[in-house]
């Protein structure tokens, strides 16, 4: 049996039932993500397994430094191929990481490769991906296709002027830019620009908190108002302690793998924010996300402060976020997420990805909720009612962020 | 098999036996409740369904906005069985949250009800319960009866007449009030409150730390001082932010399902209120709850630093609290004091709530706790000794409880 | 089925062929403990089995506490015997509690013995461990020898003239001194000692980080500067809140069993402290400890900061600490560590402690790691690859700490 077979994390009948009848074949609502426009666009075709893989993966980054690889084979001038058989050489020893699960889901759905990945197999791998790559169908808008996408948000600098997303109109997928402000330079022209974004199909603005001061919370409440008025969802991403690192980010810039989790207060800010908007009656439909699980029940039980219909689940407890998106991270939201709130409302899954094979994540989410929820069942926890099981299922899967978003 | 069966979370033989062996039939000492006096007093009949279940239960209020039901179908002045109908709805989207496990269990001990509820049953579910509601043994008292409750402690306004209490002198069930004062308004009378209250029964008192600065810290030495002269054990609930929506406060008051999970530090300002008194030889028997779990290792080591015979166990580390009032909640608090602490000394389960038939809560525990317990047993990690399980058990339900209050 | 037997805690068929196929007969480095040099030097033999299990063990005497043992029977002038025996009656409530393994662990692999600790057997153990402890082979360097040690790291003060480890050095065992200044009391000669610590084979520091402001972080860059100027390797022991009974304290001291978990935040302080360092280029092997779990997800992604070649796992996440050094906080440190780190890299265990028959916790991490990586492979996670399990084994239990530390 291989690796990634047909019911990989399923580990009970409820679960096997539950994600093959109602979540492997809903479509994907990708409402976050990183990916680029350009590429899109352009329908860009990658090189090489190490360009698909490799490009702009952080976490892998993070790794292969891990091992002591030199950077020279991470980010720098080696060969390609070399790259890749470093990359490889690390594989074995990331047990219990999602990289792991992600790589290998990445090989079996997008090439139809099962044999595991390590410095043995790196070549004959990388023989079959490039083989596979030069086909069109494997371009950027070959694989999203091939992925079931019906809506990708990308996260845009609001000073964007949209040419790629207007020239992805006719493209099957939606293509949809989200606004994103630097909360530490707010100009005064941006309600001008988050009118353009509108006008150019933008329903969604993401916010990065990696502090919680007087100034920050006053500018997302002034914020929030605006995207109130709009009908627009707001997205909160809280608790990165970004480029930690000052000699490398002098030479590779951000978002190079540098990040980690901060550890500051939440609670008060957050209730501040939310509450002012509130009593404006100009709180938006609102995901938050937390990086440090620490958070969890704070944010689980914060929520349930400002619910109001007619919505469901006006307010989101957005899933797993990056060092969070792993199995463990994964359940434990949703268990406080289940706990503390309405587990039923959920919009579930988003990639957070720059890469165009990282749809499997969903994939990988939908196997944990039915795994998680199949554990529930057969421990008695809940009726085994088909009927109400799938609802959930479908819900979370696709059907709630449907209704949410409305894109 | 009905969805709550005998074996209900116990999954396995060690579980079913210390369940039914041992905790099944051991009395009730709820030591926390907010139950009515009043109520009690005037052994008050319950309308419907509706009265009985959601009439004060801001649990439920909380998943019903989070559902998007419109107010007047929560707290306003829509129609009791309309009221009903829309909480049924929710049901089947709250999968792992613990109110679906509680209004179970509740209609199947005291309604004897198997159905499960949901809009469809909603009406056959109401027509049942209200039929029985007739009787007065399903009043205040006849529910308290029907539950095996040996000792209530309410919790109460130190300038409360207690006049409620004294008519309940002769009713079989001891009630008894508990001294709960306002940290942020203390009078100078309050001593003379206290001798009041320990006159008309009261060895117990509570207080709700929502911050820990310098005054709180202050006045929780003073008020501890004047609680271990009198004998009294008295109760920490650290870490709520409450009534964050402003909006709904001034329509609805407090209690009403806008509190959340605060996050300050605790470990130095609790260590310094415990320490000032030790040193004073004035340390009363002490219960800390946390309502924030990231705090579960700070309150399992903080006790031990201040744990002194004769007692045992005169620290204890209050069970899951509010949110944390569910199955994962509770795994983790008894984890957390079985690894830092001596789970054997542990005085176990309370309600802490408004209802009248939340003493399946108490089951609930027991169940959750000898699922625990036979877990170890079957995994090899405590020996198969029956005698000392169920000196354990019996122990966490009802003994260590009656020899630490000794009401 | 004796209590402790050969699978005790491996619950599947992967965990039980990776512990007796790669780790069971691993040696030993145990590169961070507080045993006495001067007593292995002069080759102390316990007079009994209290000296031996309860000299100098404040977990169990806080145990002893909360089961309001009178402090007579702990640290007090009561028989020997008599401790003993009260230590026994605490026994059978500690379900949960890691003390219950680590003796009956000890109970069993130094002194064979099966029976199961309790008031009952208190005498017959006493009586076949006095037996056995008047034989020179359960001296302190008998001891050590039978438990198969190849390196004992001690903790020691700056300036201690090292006259023990000098007379160490034809030990078998090798006893490195490790340097450990107190922050709170820096010296302008600490360089002249840490010269002399290494020529005295001295490659390893230890820091007790109790909190986190301008004026350690500072010291700490100032410390690690030294510290990489030598090559040494360094610790850093984050979240302790020592000292918490006054009363006590000015009775018996530090290290008797007052201290507790802390809770301060913890990320920013330690990015300033290694990114200051790698910025210098100074930057040590760094092992980061954390005492409150809460921080996991913080020292799980911070080492992804600075992990730089060539060396592998330059910055370690330390293995579950003092009140984590149980089952689930090992568990939960080595989760976090494989979701956000590479698992393969980690260098395991160390007993951290004071106690000459503590390397049983060897075994007891052992059994833990082969139990959660067995259980990875059950549920389908990792494939069923014995070459790559084994080499992961083999490097936490031994190989990977013998490559990094170099001794």
């Amino acid at each position: 049996m291989s690796f990634i077979n047909d019911n990989f994390l399923l580990r009970n009948e409820t679960a096997r039932m539950l994600y093959h009848s109602f979540a492997k074949d809903q479509p994907i609502i990708d409402y976050h993500c990183h990916l680029s426009p350009k590429m899109i666009a352009e329908n860009y075709k990658f090189k090489n397994a190490c360009d698909l893989f490799l490009g702009g993966d952080h976490y892998k980054w993070r790794q292969m430094r891990t091992m002591g690889i030199d950077e020279e084979y991470i980010t720098g001038g080696a060969d390609d191929f070399d790259k890749w058989k470093s990359f490889a050489t690390v594989m074995p020893y990331l047990m219990g990481n999602p990289l792991y699960h992600w790589t290998h889901l990445e090989l079996k759905r997008y090439f139809d490769i099962d044999t595991v990945l390590s410095a043995d197999t790196a070549r004959e791998i990388w023989d079959a991906v490039n083989e596979k790559l030069k086909d069109d169908s494997f371009s950027c808008r070959g694989l999203i296709k091939r992925s079931g996408v019906e809506v990708i948000c990308t996260t845009d600098n609001p000073y964007d002027d949209l040419a790629y997303h207007k020239q992805l109109r006719d493209f099957e997928t939606k293509v949809i830019p989200a606004f994103r402000p630097d909360l530490a330079d707010l100009k005064g022209d941006l309600p001008l620009r988050m009118d353009y974004f509108h006008e150019n199909g933008c329903r969604l603005s993401d916010h990065a908190i990696d502090k919680m001061d007087d100034s920050i919370i006053e500018k997302l409440i002034y914020l929030g108002e605006e995207y109130a008025k709009r009908g627009w969802v707001w997205q909160l991403h809280i608790g990165a302690l970004r480029n930690n690192n000052s000699r490398m980010f002098e030479k590779l810039g951000a978002d190079t793998g540098f990040d980690s989790v901060n550890d500051f207060e939440v609670a008060r800010g957050l209730s501040r924010i939310l509450n002012e908007l509130e009593c404006k009656d100009a709180l938006p439909k609102t995901i938050i996300y937390t990086l440090n699980p620490k958070d969890n029940y704070v944010i689980g039980t914060m929520l349930g402060n400002f619910q109001r219909g007619p919505a469901r689940g006006k307010l989101q407890f957005g899933s797993g976020w990056w060092f969070n998106d792993n199995k463990d991270g994964m359940e434990a939201q949703m268990k406080a997420l289940a706990n503390l709130g309405c587990l039923g409302t959920f919009i579930g899954m988003l990639t957070d990805s720059r890469s165009f094979v990282s749809y499997t994540r969903h994939e990988y989410f939908r196997r944990i909720l039915c795994n998680l929820m199949g554990e529930w069942v057969e421990n008695g926890e809940y009726p085994r009612d088909t009927a109400s099981l799938g609802m959930i299922v479908r819900g979370i899967c696709y059907e709630n962020a449907k209704e949410y978003f409305r894109f």
